[in-house]
């Protein structure tokens, strides 16, 4: 409760809520030709700002992602240009010539260096980037600061809305906004999942605070969401800080905390937004475990019981089996006395002490029929904990996802 | 084919086949009352015989699992008896207690001691074993020699057909036997996967012999499948060598390479056909990573892609999106570089050296719609490989896997 109070949500928040942002985007035809949906984007500073970035493990990383890493290593940048449609993955070197092309593209309409500029695709795998579209796509963008919400649309695939958040806080006597759109695990006919996700702020901070805050919010958000365990070779976090809110520089003490925490709630917001959107989905499942021995522990037990199949599967039908939590568990990795365990769904008992409360099966099975199911495991064997969301498996993901595509 | 031209499949082969091994099974009314199909089963070797066994490495693993565990370690075993409809697991100090008077009710029957019997169960998690139904069941079993392919019946849950396995091999001048059988990873009622296996041999083997080829053989056969990634609490696999052929034992050198690959040759066997009746299952997948780094690379690869849901759903769909198949193997942890990865379908490859092959997206549609579908990827790193089996990811699973159970 604390942290919450310290800001608060803003109703229309976005990628280019804070000051001296600005976005916009076109239909380039990179998607489907015909959809006429937004698909090339444009996010800009004013100024150039502090960046930090958490992009995918995957070995098979896209063109873009390989790039990234390497631009924000300065820890600086400006701009990002982003498409869908087409992921610029396992493209080889020409990939990598049509993501510098695209920064390029962008620098010169912004009058800016071209390694300020930043590049993210999500789409199709393994065909190259139709870079004509992109060409006259980016000529065609027009920046302004409501262009967030056009940015937020541009971005997505298969989700079937945009998902935006922000957020409004006082750094040394200063308001200061944090605003970021993302899109989701979706996968139809670009027929890859992918993570991409913006957050902005116009707080001024420093690049080391600025980079473990990313982290750490991923990690209890992003990486913290499943919707069917496929980790893609396009996942990019950009964090783009610019100072433009005149505070003194956050380098740590209650302005880092504070900033800290407000950043969490974004991504955490994004993140619950990502799957709550998920494929073909009808419940959010929130697993929360407590008790464990270590974060890592907690961290990996509530993964597991997201991501199991045959969990997903019971949430969709409505169905307290609760032995597939416990199995999922078991086989996480994570230290576990089965003698000790404690589980409930909601504030109802299903396991004590290791052994099920019969008493607890007709009311779980009402509480498993809500849009969000909770599931609450106590390993009972220390103070750590975590929590991680995702959403049920339904027909619709099977049909969405055996579209045939070619 | 040196391996294979040593041994040879026995048509009719089971459990029961090799010498001196008797079985039989009854419904005792433990599976869905009325449903009048076989639950409970003993296999007894006439003679003492030496025992090996690999089991769930879920940390709630079953009663009847941890009583295993205990027994095996003697190295020696005589019977097994095992139970469908209920897994006898999350059940507490009760359980244990069940899973003891099981194996006491088997050694009775028998006149053997109770603790040369093992004990396996499969089934809804977190109810207690229904013992009385589990005594007079006993007592109605009656073993034969022909009683193996009851006992395969016996064992399945939503498997639609049982599986088993047979070979003939020559050791030291004598014939000796293999057989084996196994139940899949079906889950509706009894609402947990899990995989059984019990194979026999009536060879004499050297126990530190017998332990290391079911530990080799599994690696490669039932380590290497998934249905849905989900690690059951029950999964039990035990090897019982009694010696009848009369051979001398094996103790190493020529004899127990060719033992060893008569039983990797069963238990593949098994693996295979279970995940060829994976629940919903229309396609069978297979994926050979080969010129990987070590075998544990090649293993993880391989498995990545047959757990891959979006793979599973691209095949179901007849879709021939090679994007997922390399996203699998990037997220695998197998060491991987994409400037040198070959991947083909059947014999027509997709990417050469990280890059599309154009051509051979049309030819490769017809054989992703085949009854087997088979990736082959090369990671062109080194010389290990690996091969893992899967099924497709269809409407019909996820019906089967939300009913309602309760």
């Amino acid at each position: 409760m604390g942290d919450e109070r310290r800001f608060r949500s803003l109703a229309d928040g976005c990628v280019a809520s804070p000051a001296g942002f600005s976005a916009g985007a076109v239909y380039a035809g990179i998607k489907t030709p015909g959809s006429d949906k937004l698909d090339l984007a444009i996010l800009a500073s004013d100024r150039l700002a502090a960046a930090a970035g958490v992009f995918t493990r995957n070995s098979f990383a896209a063109a873009p992602v390989l790039l990234c890493r390497q631009r924000i290593e300065s820890g600086r940048a400006r701009a990002v240009i982003v498409n869908a449609g087409n992921a610029n993955a396992c493209t080889g070197e020409r990939g990598l010539a049509d993501a510098r092309e695209m920064a390029d593209l962008a620098a010169r309409k912004l009058g800016i260096p071209a390694d300020e500029v930043l590049v993210a695709s999500t789409g199709v795998i393994g065909v190259a980037m139709p870079m004509d579209l992109v060409r006259s796509g980016v000529s065609a963008i027009e920046l302004s600061p409501d262009g967030g919400h056009q940015m937020a649309r541009a971005i997505i695939t298969t989700d079937t809305r945009p998902k935006e958040a922000g957020v409004e806080l006082e750094l040394g006597g200063k308001v200061a906004r944090i605003g970021g759109i993302a899109k989701g695990a979706g996968m139809i006919h670009p027929n890859m999942a992918t993570m991409l996700a913006f957050v902005t702020t116009d707080a001024s901070v420093d690049g080391d605070i600025l980079g473990s805050a990313l982290h750490e919010a991923a990690a209890d958000s992003f990486n913290m969401i499943s919707i069917d365990g496929d980790t893609s070779t396009n996942d990019t976090l950009i964090l783009l800080a610019n100072g433009a809110a005149g505070n003194a520089t956050v380098r740590g003490g209650e302005d880092a905390a504070k900033f800290m925490a407000a950043l969490a709630h974004v991504c955490a917001e994004l993140a619950r937004a990502i799957v709550s959107d998920g494929e073909g989905a009808t419940r959010l499942i929130r697993v929360d475990v407590v008790g464990a021995r270590s974060d890592q522990d907690a961290r990996a037990a509530a993964r597991a019981v997201v991501r199991s199949n045959l969990v997903k599967a019971a949430v969709y039908g409505g169905d307290p089996n609760w032995g597939r939590v416990l199995c999922a568990i078991g086989y996480s990795g994570a230290q576990v006395d089965p003698a000790v365990v404690d589980l409930a769904v909601g504030d109802v008992p299903l396991v004590r002490a290791g052994s099920p409360v019969e008493s607890g099966r007709e009311a779980a099975g009402d509480l498993m029929k809500q849009s969000e199911v909770r599931f609450v495991a106590n390993l009972n064997l220390g103070q750590a904990q975590a929590t991680a969301w995702g959403c049920d498996l339904t027909e619709a993901y099977v049909v969405e996802n055996s579209a045939y595509t070619t």
